[in-house]
C-alpha cells in the first residue's frame, strides 16, 4: 500500500501532536497547506518560530511580554492598586477582555497539586512577595480555578498573605466548577468579578 | 485592554487559517507550542517547509511524490493495467487504504465546474492522454465523486475517452456500509435500488 510521501506524513504527524487535533484533521491541514502558495507555509513557519523565541515572561508579573515588562505593569500606574492572581497567562486575556477589571495580575504559572508533584516552589509565590513589598496594593484577588488543587491554591495563598494584613479576596463562585477560566463566556466572568468576597478569617 | 504580545496574536492568526481551526482551537494551539520545548516548535515549523518545498507531484500520475516518479508508477510493472481516475491526492490514499484494488492512478487535480470556472484545461487531461497512448492499459475506473460535478466530469471522461475503446467504469453509487436507510437521502436511496445487483449463491 502507498501512503503519503515521508515529508507530507512528518508534516501530518507533527500538526497531531497538537491540543485537540487528530489524524484525520492533521491530514486536512497538511493538504490544505500543500495547496496553498508557498508564502503560507513560510508565514506559519515563521509564525512558530517567532512566537516560541520573542514571547517571553513578564520579570513582575509572569505575563506573556515581549519585552522586560508586559505592556499592563509598563502602565501600572494607570491601572488600579490591585492584584489580581491567575493560574495561567491566558486567564490574564480571558479577564481582560471582560473590560471590567482595571487591576494588575499576578500569574502563578499553574496550581499547586501534590499528586502532579507541583509544591509553592514550582510556583511564582517569591516573584509576588517580592511585588507585594516594593508595590503598595490595596487588595488581592485569587481568581485560582474552582477545581480542587484551585481552592486548595486559593488556601495557600490566603495562609501566606495573613500577615501582610492586605485585603484578599476570591473571585465568585458562579464560575462552573472544574473548568478553565480560558473556555468561560466573558458574561460569567463579569459576574465571578463583580461577585467576590472578602476572605475572613 | 491588554491582548496577547504581537508575535503570540500573528502564531494565532496564521493557524486560524488553517481547515476547521476557530480563533479559540488557535489559541489553544498556539499557547501548547508557547508550553512545549523549543525543540517542538521547531520541528513542526521545519515540517511545515519541508513538506512544502518537498512534496511535489508525480510526471506521470499527479499524485504527490518527492521524486519524479511515485512509488506507484515507479513500481507499475507491479500492478493492475488499470487506472483509476480520481480528483484529488487524498483520494487515492483512501482507496489504497482499503488493499482492495492494485491498479494505477489518475489525479486530476479537481473537477469540472463551470461556475468556479474550471474547464477541462485546468485540470490534467492532457497528462492522461498521454498516458493512454503509451501505456497499454485493461480499464479505467472513473471515481471522480457522486457529486452533481463529480458527475459531470465522469461523463465528461466517458466522452472523451469513448474514441480509445478502453473499457471505462464508474465507482458503484450506493448506501455506504454501516448506515441505515432511515438516514440516507432520496438520490442515494434512488441510486443503490437502480444499481441493484443479482445476489447469488
Amino acid at each position: 500500500m502507498a501512503g503519503y510521501p515521508k515529508f507530507l506524513e512528518d508534516l501530518i504527524k507533527e500538526l497531531s501532536k497538537l491540543p485537540t487535533i487528530g489524524p484525520k484533521s492533521a491530514e486536512r491541514m497538511a493538504l490544505s497547506l500543500l495547496k496553498a502558495p508557498a508564502a503560507r507555509s513560510k508565514a506559519l513557519a515563521d509564525a512558530i518560530m517567532n512566537a516560541k523565541e520573542y514571547t517571553k515572561k513578564c520579570n513582575l508579573c509572569n505575563y506573556f511580554s515581549e519585552q522586560d515588562l508586559c505592556p499592563i505593569c509598563q502602565n501600572k500606574h494607570l491601572r488600579d492598586k490591585v492584584i489580581c492572581i491567575v493560574e495561567d497567562a491566558q486567564d490574564v486575556i480571558a479577564i481582560e477582555r471582560t473590560s471590567y477589571y482595571k487591576g494588575l495580575y499576578h500569574v502563578l504559572g499553574g496550581k499547586l497539586s501534590p499528586l502532579d508533584g507541583t509544591g509553592p516552589s514550582d510556583l511564582s509565590f517569591k516573584k509576588l512577595f517580592y511585588r507585594l513589598k516594593q508595590e503598595s496594593i490595596n487588595e488581592i484577588i485569587i481568581a485560582t480555578s474552582s477545581s480542587r488543587e484551585g481552592e486548595t491554591t486559593a488556601q495557600y495563598i490566603k495562609q501566606v498573605l495573613q500577615p501582610l494584613k492586605i485585603k484578599v479576596s476570591r473571585i465568585a463562585r458562579g464560575i462552573p466548577v472544574g473548568s478553565n477560566l480560558g473556555h468561560i463566556d466573558q458574561a460569567t466572568i463579569f459576574e465571578a468579578l463583580a461577585g467576590r468576597r472578602e476572605v475572613t478569617s
